[in-house]
């Protein structure tokens, strides 16, 4: 079974994107298409939505889904004249909001929703910039400025990690490699241990972190499950005798591991 | 006037936050206290997600809203018992796309909506090793590889933008700097000429720039207003003689300049 869905939005389409797939995720049998349609802020693209929508459901034979968080009203009425299954997402929670809070919202007033937050905007860039200067341990003099030092060993997520932190949510992230070095004494490299109360291990089955490395480096010593193997069980080991907290990342998204990370040491977001 | 708000879920939860953020924009007179409690999960969690429900209404003296994504009933139920004005997301949407797919979701047989995605997992983590590796020109041999490559001077905006399109979309975007020396001659860059289909440009406001890279390099001639203004104008003018694509970022958030890019290349997103 297939059906087209569109997530429109008048802005970036994120929101309705996010809400669209974490509802029709909830529908394991079915096959969707899915389809985000940002910025449809005139009545001219309104009405070629409108076209594609019908041509959609002529198509499938069943009406599209159509999830939308569009704030004016004429091109809502628009879209609501197609033949797709509308969810209208501002309609069904601003009103009893409205109510709730005894006021008016720019959406019943027309105003876009589209606000330029500067402060936010640079606050991310400051946290990306800082997690790009402080990736891999090529730096530690900055280690004072930053929210979070994540440590492993090569390849089990920490750069990714960080960059999602910085971007999802203004966290200042650096991170540190644990090398073949560190790992020949069971204590903290010195360069971390005036940080310890900021460290946050992350761990990695040993056979997914063969395979990652395999991609990078095919047949080197250092993709070898021997030597993953040996890795994992050293750095474990050491979070464990450090009292150190970590989380094995194998089966998690980057968005679990920060928001595990995030909600277990209790780190304040910049960005909200 | 000032109310608290509660974003719940049981997994991440970045949907009930990027859709509670978005509905509470709306409200741009009432400063709110934005609180999000991820993987609420247990019937203990919720017990003390409650209390402090509770807590916050009693501060406040007016109920705070209390927008959740959880699949669980039970939990669900004990969240509904709370003193919180209470946005109940998936039983508000899923009933009536239940009603319209002709099927049942996994919310109303209670299974949880966290999917282990090992694909994507890849694609993401492909998409971030390859702005990585080919961020700021370091790298032009993967450009084959790259879906798009952006274009502009120094600190205009390219390195968040392209992490950007890799975290949230699975985009390989690729990042050249247009350096002071490519400036002199009116032509593309050589190693640019043969992708001119994946260039797009970004320009910013020469102001914001001098402020920008003020804060990396104070009093520099780099810094200077006269040379951003340079730089600028002989960049938009290669764009514009090249018939390159091109957006100004000054006034966008990384999500608008990205998702702008995408809707108007027409990029193909590798996650859905």
């Amino acid at each position: 079974m297939k059906r087209t869905a569109f997530f429109i939005s008048d802005g970036t389409g994120i929101t309705a994107e996010t809400l669209g797939n974490s509802l029709l995720s909830q529908f394991e049998g079915i096959k969707f298409n899915k389809i985000t349609l940002p910025y449809i802020d005139t009545v001219e693209k309104a009405r070629t939505t409108v076209e594609r929508i019908n041509a959609a459901c002529a198509e499938d034979g069943e009406p599209p889904i159509v999830l939308d968080t569009i704030v004016d009203e004429e091109i809502r009425e628009l879209l609501a004249s197609s033949n797709g299954f509308k969810i209208d997402v501002f309609s069904t929670f601003l009103k009893p909001l409205e109510k709730e809070l005894k006021t008016h919202s720019s959406y019943t007033v027309g105003k876009s929703h589209g606000i330029i937050e500067m402060n936010r905007y640079k606050d991310r860039i400051d946290s990306v910039n800082f997690a790009l200067d402080n990736d891999d341990g090529a730096r530690t003099q900055q280690y004072d400025r930053a929210d979070i030092i994540l440590v492993g060993v090569s390849r089990c997520g920490k750069t990714p990690t960080c960059l999602y932190m910085a971007l999802q949510f203004g966290v200042r992230a650096a991170n540190y490699p644990l090398t073949d070095e560190d790992m020949e004494s069971p204590r903290l490299p010195e360069v971390l241990q005036r940080y310890r109360h900021k460290l946050y291990g992350l761990t990695i089955d040993p056979f997914q972190l063969a395979a990652i490395r395999h991609e990078r480096r095919p047949n080197s010593r250092y993709a070898s499950l021997d030597q993953c193997d040996f890795e994992i069980r050293t750095v474990e080991r050491l979070f464990q005798q450090q009292d150190l907290p970590f989380i094995n990342t194998t089966n998690f998204s980057i968005e679990e591991i920060s928001t595990r990370i995030i909600a277990h040491t209790g780190l304040i977001r910049r960005l909200n």
